[in-house]
């Protein structure tokens, strides 16, 4: 490619994906309030009374949110250099699938409600965060995070191997007529109780059932202490260092040290 | 001014604002006293037994309190240098909404019920905690939560999207047949979820939407880890120091370093 | 007094109230487990299958407990110095009540269900904890939450003006119509709520109202924080200490330090 | 024993308890993979349409994972040098249980619900975790949690006494007029109320009872800090030691210290 298209590439990928010049914070900031109307119009539509008073409304506004959100897309794939990795990234896809459906209802019916994924698209206000003091906020909790995702996982897995053990067992003693009507259903008031959300949609009503109940409750209110634990300790050894927060320009990733001069994942200079 | 007006006013606003010295403290303690009466006599009256009993106890309790709450309005406009600042307060504005409902009611029907605003005069509770050791535990807490703003934001942002999203989600999932009416009363049963609070009144029905409820939990039930580590962070560093209780007397504002001699958000001496 | 019923005394303290020597333990042990045998008599009594059917046997083992802790009652004030203190400390109040409804149904009917209080009398096990390793940990946590009295007060403060404001604001915003009857009753669904309890019992039917209660169930899920951060840096801080936990002769209070040779609250020699 | 039986036994023990080899982790792999189906089999066989269906597809299935259970339970006990320890071991009790209810089905009718201990196994998944990262991270978290065991008891024995004492008080208010028909079922409810759960299939009626409500909740809502408190500070001096994740040839006990030569159970080398 020509050394001209590339400085052109370059200066829009400081734009749409970095958020270090003016111009840059002005577009993420920009985007950031389409993305949010466009959102507020997608709930807003999904109340009867409103649909039915504003539906023409609601119809152009749609039109025009999917018109600017498709040329920023074809612009996202213009500034990074390998296309085709963004459009399989996470953001690449919900960008497309934000897209999608207005363009499905042309030829298909019902395929509207599917838009409620553009709301996806709110997660790019973690973006944003690049202006002023939350981007290392943002960085801490994310790398506090990472570093002890072994032990989160650890613990999700346990969690696990709990409510289905005790979800089993509560379809064993409750039984079908007392509402836990198979072990999908007992393990969904499992999580219900464990988690201590306790909907009361499904409740046990023998005696042995309620002690079985009691323990769990008693276990679910006590190993939240366990997840807690692991966070605030990752979270003040990250407090006690700095992270960058630059976007590497080829493949976009983020996490690299403060004093790090080339992408860690591909080896771009950032 | 005069200079004698301004030691008049200098005394009125140590009594009034500061609790150094003793009739600083009595005038707060009966202060509380008073608040915390009207706001018992609001919260008795509301009672439909009490009201149809003492209905005009409650009445002339109600211009008691309303007449010395008055004074002490107008004693606290004397007592600053700027009074417009005061006015246009936080407390300056729940003072005067704390007064308004009554005399409105002279003129007007129904205005009655927004004397429950003064319950947010309560608030001046923190003020009184300047009595004692109190004052640098709410200092110490509020330090933490100020210093680990950045953090808590962004936490709730994703809070947000998440919410959002997944409310989203569910009004796809489930649809209006299953109580899922529109998506922001998804988006209500979102939060009634991932905060645990879970009363019940909606609740999933497909499988599907079970699934997505169970991760929902699971969800909220782990992610509270993260504030919790973010405040115990902050409030373990901030134990390390001590925080001043000075209120500055020409602006009122307070969090002033221990060794400050001048307001650092005005420069008045302290 | 004569030096031999001191002595007497002396010894009948060093059973009855200490658990160093081999007699001091083994009275904790068995007197636990009175307690917890009168208190599981009490607990089945009030099942009405077992009422029926057992109903002479619970009268025996009634009369057999209530003899026995009378016994250990008067060896009680015969062991300290000053009697009317304990008689009067919170300890004396609840071996009295424990007592009392059993002599009083000879007179009188229906005081039997008070004797649920004996129940109380289970916090003696953290007395026996004494026994082993426990004795540190109790007094550590009690420690803990000790020095850290006065944020968690602060803490509670907050708390207690949030529920009545925000519990006052829904009164108004939902009124009588929705179940919101009385600012009491709303106070206690903004309690429900900020605990993230959800009965569900209450529920918020106005759109407003339910905006509220989102932001009141973001609230109770975020500040939840708070004490425990508090706590945790507390329990932190006493964890790099050692605490005694020997007991007073003369007052029976607790909570001296390791090095302590003269009992803090009133002078007598450890 | 033979010294070629012993070295095929040597051999064998290494690849169905340790993980260290090859062989081992594919053993560990495969078997967590035929447990997880098997989980999966019995969980939707539960659900009445699939059972209707498929009904003689699960028979075999459920057949086809018995005969490999019983397989692997043989090599098991040839594997160890005291199997009558393996037997009797908690791992060795759930694998025996794990098998029965399908051959007691030959005989019997009904016994078939029983396969749902099967489920236990899945806790095997963290042997698996000896792969990678997730040991140190699972080690870790056992060993906060063995070393806070104290705390943690003195906790529950608080959390204990409190629901017993709470819910009998309520017995005494609500009465059975109101839902709390024995203190048992008002435990059970207390239970529900303190750990934040609230089902909301019992509540409160009476005044006093929703004002006693209201203080569990608080209490329920603030006293989660203490584990948290307790297991956070444990994590967090784990966090800075390592823990070996070796298995004992002999006895099969875990959690040795990185530089253990020999076992500390029962000496055997490692």
């Amino acid at each position: 490619m020509s050394s001209r298209f590339e400085r052109f590439r370059h200066r829009l990928h400081e734009i749409i994906f970095e958020a270090d010049t003016w111009a840059g914070r002005a577009f993420d900031v920009a985007l950031l309030v389409l993305i949010g109307l466009s959102v507020v119009t997608v709930i807003l539509e999904s109340v009867p009374s409103f649909h039915h008073r504003y539906g023409l409304l609601f119809l152009r506004a749609e039109w025009f949110f999917t018109l600017i959100f498709s040329i920023e897309y074809v612009l996202r794939l213009l500034a990074v250099r390998r296309p085709l990795r963004y459009v399989f990234s996470f953001f690449g896809l919900v960008d497309l699938m934000a897209l999608l459906p207005t363009y499905v209802s042309l030829f298909a019916v019902g395929g509207y409600e599917l838009l409620a994924v553009r709301i996806l698209r709110l997660m790019r206000v973690f973006r944003i965060l690049k202006l002023g003091e939350y981007t290392s906020a943002a960085e801490l909790l994310m790398y506090s995070l990472r570093e002890s995702r072994a032990k989160i996982i650890v613990f999700f897995l346990f969690l696990l191997g709990l409510v289905i053990t005790l979800g089993s067992l509560m379809y064993v003693i409750e039984g079908r007529t007392n509402g836990f009507e198979s072990i999908p259903l007992s393990i969904y008031w499992a999580v219900i109780t464990v988690t201590t959300v306790g909907y009361g949609d499904i409740v046990p009503s023998t005696a042995l059932g309620k002690i079985i109940a009691t323990l769990i409750m008693i276990l679910g209110y006590a190993i939240i202490a366990v997840p807690t634990g692991i966070v605030t300790v990752s979270i003040a050894r990250a407090a006690q260092r700095g992270v960058s927060t630059q976007a590497c320009p080829n493949c976009s990733r983020q996490g690299h040290d403060p004093d790090a001069r080339f992408c860690k994942y591909c080896g771009e200079k950032l």
